[in-house]
């Protein structure tokens, strides 16, 4: 029987729920796997952290696991980028299997500690990084190891989601559905890295090499998050039959390169992603033999994201015989880079508040045409009481830079009054 | 460098297309898992079907691939329960791994199979046995292994979910959906397996297993199919803000026991099921961690079905080193059994065909009352040129029994004209 002696880096909210599981659940897991799961050491700086039935574990400095030639896996959940990095790199050049939840981390040198794990011939799973208690990681990798993937299209922070979810229902700010979020615990204090797109971002690099066997510059990753969404612009994409999202998107695209960005998304309201509500986090993939597949579930949450965790243990204990390094994540040295927003092509969504005055839309149109944008619909509404009046669009497939010209020229008209929206539509 | 010896019998579609893919991809698969896979011989009774490039490696018996000492793993797509069953207990015996497709064989005879497999320390696969290139067997024993599964609710078959969205897209007959779907090729010539929910059963038997760790007799699975679901029903539903689905339902139930059961069902339509459409599979699993998780994709066709296949190979590859058979499927020894259908409790959707006349909704809701079912709604339909009005119920949770008993007796009420429909409601 196998013997997995497990080192615990961090005894955070999720360190604890996986600790509390390897003490409750050792019998089941024997039963199912065959294996002996032992938490033998926690390293946690704050003790006052660690409840007093894992204080005979618990030890203070990191180096104590990492140096231990007992412990076989180190689960690394203390989360930043250092000092994580230097202890994922020191376990595996003492031959230990490691398991992470750190996205920030692996969206930045995810390649390096790819390749690091590799040269010392041990096992680097991260199911827990992107997307909690959805095996996206493992469903890419593993399930789909057949395909070649085309595109992944992915609602990746709950935190938007509910954001989205919530201003669309009830008619609110998104300064108001942020207050309601963060009174029920589902955005932080701070939430720059939910709503701005960067949590996305980190996962959406994540992806893309386990999609395309590309790691992308981090920087080189283009987001956008919500904060400039309005219900007004939620109410008008619904008339139009789409729900605004916030999307993590990568593609396939010409002169092997790739498309990853992170923005606002019109999707059809008959997309299966535009149905993903609250707290829920999506990916949709379309591989080559598989076609379209998503996945779908809770995206964080302490138990969502302890049940990643033990499936990468679990599978590092049935991996534990092997001689090799299993080299799933092969660099595809056909893919060049990723390509820059500015020679992406979409459909727009576009907003104008505008002065009720004849020629306006003249004007509008005739920018756009000279960018080669061409409109696929127009609404004006009724004035109301406002001094100006909303003028809704969709183009049809246009190219980025064209639009953000075209845009810098509309908001010079004199009849227009507010900054225009844009927002790119997909599917 | 590992090489894999791949024996295939049965060189139908899906046979055909992973050995199309093994041709054309061996080097991307080399590459990616760090193992050769060779295909060294298919078993195929009618030679005609093989192309010429395959007439090299073409067997007529499928011995000849069992008993060649040089094949590490067989792949059984000929389907059907003999002489299926005895080529995989050969294989066993032979201490190859076998991959198989083949749910009615799994459905009836999976125990057997898994306990022959574990004896003789052999790796048994069949990802592509339950939605095609939908990864829920992996998903289920691999990424979940973690959690305790609480309900498991699928939509398993493909044609009778495309049929049931034709039926409401287009507000026509069962019958007359049908012919469109067989001249899409998503139905087959003769759709009893289908339609009556035999496809789905033998699914949710495997799911069962995986989900529970308790292999139900097959025949103790309840199943009824969606022949008898008529576009008014479908319309009403939608009226009251649900959509029929044929569902595969397995739960957790009172007593150790299991519900496991196949039928029409009313699903609320914010439930991400009830947006599953056409052809497309998806199972909605909840687990003690992870919460509640939909797995969404094509559940039939050469390429998805193809790509799940070579998911395990690889997966087989990956645990060529291994020592010990991986005991992923443990027996839950707490389970009793199945719990019959007539013990289970659920809401349920009514439609009564009555004659127009005073005491007829008095008479029914007197039977109802009289056998524990409290009704939620009613609404009585305008009667227009019919001879009986459509009265539709929603009821609250009552027993299946007792509503099987007032469903006979309201059903000799004079001014009832047809036999009444009774659905499920779920969510």
């Amino acid at each position: 029987m196998d013997v997995i002696r497990i080192g615990l880096i961090g005894f955070g909210t999720i360190g604890s729920a996986v600790a509390d599981y390897l003490l409750n659940n050792s019998s089941y897991l024997k039963k199912k796997t065959g294996a002996d799961f032992k938490l033998v050491k926690i390293a946690e700086k704050e003790r006052r952290k660690v409840s007093s039935r894992y204080k005979g574990l618990l030890v203070s400095r990191a180096e104590d696991i990492i140096d231990d030639p007992d412990i076989n896996v180190v689960i690394e959940l203390i989360g930043g980028i250092m000092p994580a990095k230097s202890y994922i790199l020191k376990s595996f050049a003492h031959k230990k299997h490691v398991i992470t939840a750190n996205k920030a981390l692996l969206a930045e040198f995810g390649s390096d500690l790819l390749c690091a794990s590799k040269d010392n011939n041990v096992t680097f799973r991260f199911e827990a990084a992107v997307c909690g208690g959805v095996p996206i990681i493992s469903g890419l990798s593993e399930s789909l190891v057949a395909n070649e993937i085309k595109s992944v299209l992915g609602i990746v922070n709950g935190t938007s989601n509910y954001i989205l979810t919530v201003m669309e229902r009830e008619g609110i700010s998104m300064r108001e559905a942020l207050k309601i979020a963060q009174k029920k615990g589902y955005a932080e204090r701070d939430p720059y890295l939910d709503l701005e797109g960067v949590d996305s971002a980190h996962k959406l690099a994540v992806l893309v090499n386990l999609a395309f066997g590309f790691y992308p510059k981090f920087s080189d990753i283009y987001y956008e998050g919500i904060t400039s969404i309005s219900n007004l612009d939620i109410k008008y994409a619904l008339e139009l039959g789409y729900r605004i999202k916030l999307l993590a998107v990568a593609k396939r695209s010409t002169g092997n390169s790739i498309e990853a960005r992170v923005h606002p998304t019109l999707l059809p309201l008959d997309h299966i992603l535009s149905s993903v509500r609250g707290v829920y986090n999506a990916v949709h993939i379309e591989g080559s033999l598989a076609g379209k597949l998503l996945f779908h579930g809770k995206g964080a949450g302490k138990n969502p994201t302890a049940s990643a965790v033990i499936a990468d243990l679990v599978n590092i204990a049935e991996h534990l015989g092997r001689k090799d390094y299993i080299n799933r994540i092969a660099r595809d040295s056909r893919i060049k880079g990723l390509r820059n927003i500015s020679e992406i092509s979409s459909r727009y969504y576009l907003r104008f508040m505008a002065v009720d005055r004849p020629g306006v839309l003249a004007n509008i149109s005739g920018i756009l045409g000279r960018h080669n944008i061409s409109i696929a619909s127009v609404t004006q509404k009724e004035k109301g009481r406002a001094r100006s009046v909303p003028i809704v669009m969709m183009t049809h497939e246009a190219n980025e830079m064209d639009m953000k010209k075209a845009m810098a020229k509309t908001q010079k008209l004199k009849a227009i009054t507010k900054k225009p929206i844009w927002i790119r539509v997909e599917g």
